[in-house]
């Protein structure tokens, strides 16, 4: 039997990420039973229909039962409760491997980690995989294909059950990395948390403007503003935990944000040319390395593959 | 023959958007010639052998010497010194139509009007559509199929020159609107170049800083930062003239926008969860609005559409 392969495994949410998982794993075989549980009898009805999980639950305990892997794949701000919940129900199995699918990491060590029973293997992680659509309708199973997952395993971990969780992860397709909660969570709000701020920022801007339309602002979004609301279409919840929960990290990045985008504002009222030449073409640099990495296709995305030129480029890709 | 359709189309410029032009005129058979020119011998060599041109030249005035319809397709800031050239060359033809296809329009009829002779027609426009590639290779037929172009005409504008130049457009496969050169460029500042200028610092910013290096920007781009690096990865002397061109619109916005930052990070910091929410489902609603109006897909776009599921979404929107 694959080390990755577990008896039961638990969803305790069944959105994007955990249907995903949930697809991934019964692609690779990664697991016997698939559970889950959701708030709402809606979401489980639906989970059950798509046959993303065996058997369906609203509570996170019930779910847990007898499990020998559990995922937490719930906002940020709900996994300490639930890993309250279970622990009081009495509802870890020996031995199993609790783990998360969160954007932040510190504060879900903070929360989680009181609530985790000896004999209990907890390890932190998060897929950097996803679209801006929610639900479990809305999960595939090549999601976490060629993409990143970083583990944030404590240092005492027992080691056997990160090598377990690893390679689970590598069977849904993802490269893993492992490094400290702390360095994640600065790394993230780089790469995620403040792109999608400032992309729900501007959407908002874009609201106020009083002698442009917002019917204009739709009208004319191809130049650019589409992108940012597809970015700003991702899960509000999701998203006001995030920001709440890796505070420090996100004011620091939002703060050099600021200071450098005063400076190309004030090349721009000075007629720097040269200044905002040099630093636009830098970014064609990094894009670069994106695609090279295989993090990114190099279709004209802009032009959304009207043609069947560029449908074959993307396939390729 | 159809108003639409011009003898010998002159392209000053063979970009992304020029060479797209040749294609979509092509398409729906608009021209009888088309003509180009470029500052490089490479380029018009390119464009010849692309099929692209049927003629290409060096000058601008050489292209535009007989021919009906004239388009600026190069940065901004050449389209003044380009006028300047074919009129004291001697090379506009007689009730020909000039326009452009330049991001900014205040400062193109600044700059371009001073040179254009009596009889000659000065439409200004601008197609809202492209892509983040440049060069004659990158244009395609289908770019303008769906999007809006906007022409600003000046006020003792011929009203036939304007009403052929968008019959033009519509051929071209776009939806035509007309308005002033000050609407448009507010408009413009904060659907594009605002956006633009976002993207390309929060780029800048991932390379300054320390403990997080370039390789963990690249590996993690996935979780949002790429989209940001894909609308970066636009032309940096297209954009710097955008910048110098509209100074005043973008500034404007840019304030704004930093304000409405301001706000946000304030949010963060005092766990104002409500308001982070409230602001975060208000863009949702946008986006709707810009998928209803057939300016974007709702494809799963940061899956990057490796499933034939999602491919098949793709075809159909």
């Amino acid at each position: 039997m694959s080390a990755a392969r577990f008896e039961q495994i638990a969803l305790i949410g069944i959105g994007l990420i955990g249907s995903s998982i949930a697809h991934a794993a019964r692609r690779a075989g990664l697991a016997g039973r698939i559970v889950g549980s959701a708030r709402t009898a809606a979401t489980v009805e639906k989970a059950l229909q798509l046959g993303i999980v065996d058997e369906g639950f609203q509570t996170a305990a019930e779910a847990a039962r007898g499990s020998d892997l559990i995922v937490l794949c719930t906002p940020v701000g709900m996994c300490g409760p639930i890993a309250r919940e279970i622990a009081e129900a009495g509802a870890f199995s020996d031995a199993a491997i609790l783990t998360d699918v969160g954007s932040v990491k510190g504060a879900i060590v903070r929360d989680v980690a009181p609530h985790v029973p000896v004999g209990v293997h907890f390890v932190p992680g998060h897929p950097i995989a996803g679209t801006e659509q929610s639900g479990p309708e809305a999960g595939f199973a090549e999601l976490f294909d060629g993409r990143w997952c970083i583990l944030t395993p404590p240092e005492n971990c027992d080691a056997a059950a990160v090598a377990r969780l690893k390679a689970f992860w590598q069977g849904l397709g993802s490269h893993v990395e492992t490094m400290t909660p702390e360095h994640h969570d600065r790394v993230l709000a780089i790469t995620s948390h403040v792109p999608h701020l400032i992309a729900f920022n501007i959407v908002n801007t874009a609201g106020h403007l009083e002698r442009v339309t917002d019917r204009e602002v739709i009208k004319f979004s191809a130049g650019g503003f589409r992108d940012f609301t597809r970015i700003a279409a991702s899960d509000p919840t999701m998203w006001r935990d995030v920001f709440l929960n890796n505070k420090q990290a996100v004011l620091e990045m939002l703060q050099r944000f600021s200071e450098d985008l005063t400076a190309l504002q004030r090349a721009i009222r000075y007629d720097e040319g040269d200044t905002l030449h040099r630093l636009f073409s830098e970014a064609r640099t990094l894009r670069r390395g994106i695609i090279e990495a295989g993090q990114d296709t190099d279709a004209p995305d802009f032009g959304r593959r009207t043609t069947t030129h560029q449908a074959g480029a993307d396939e390729k890709a």
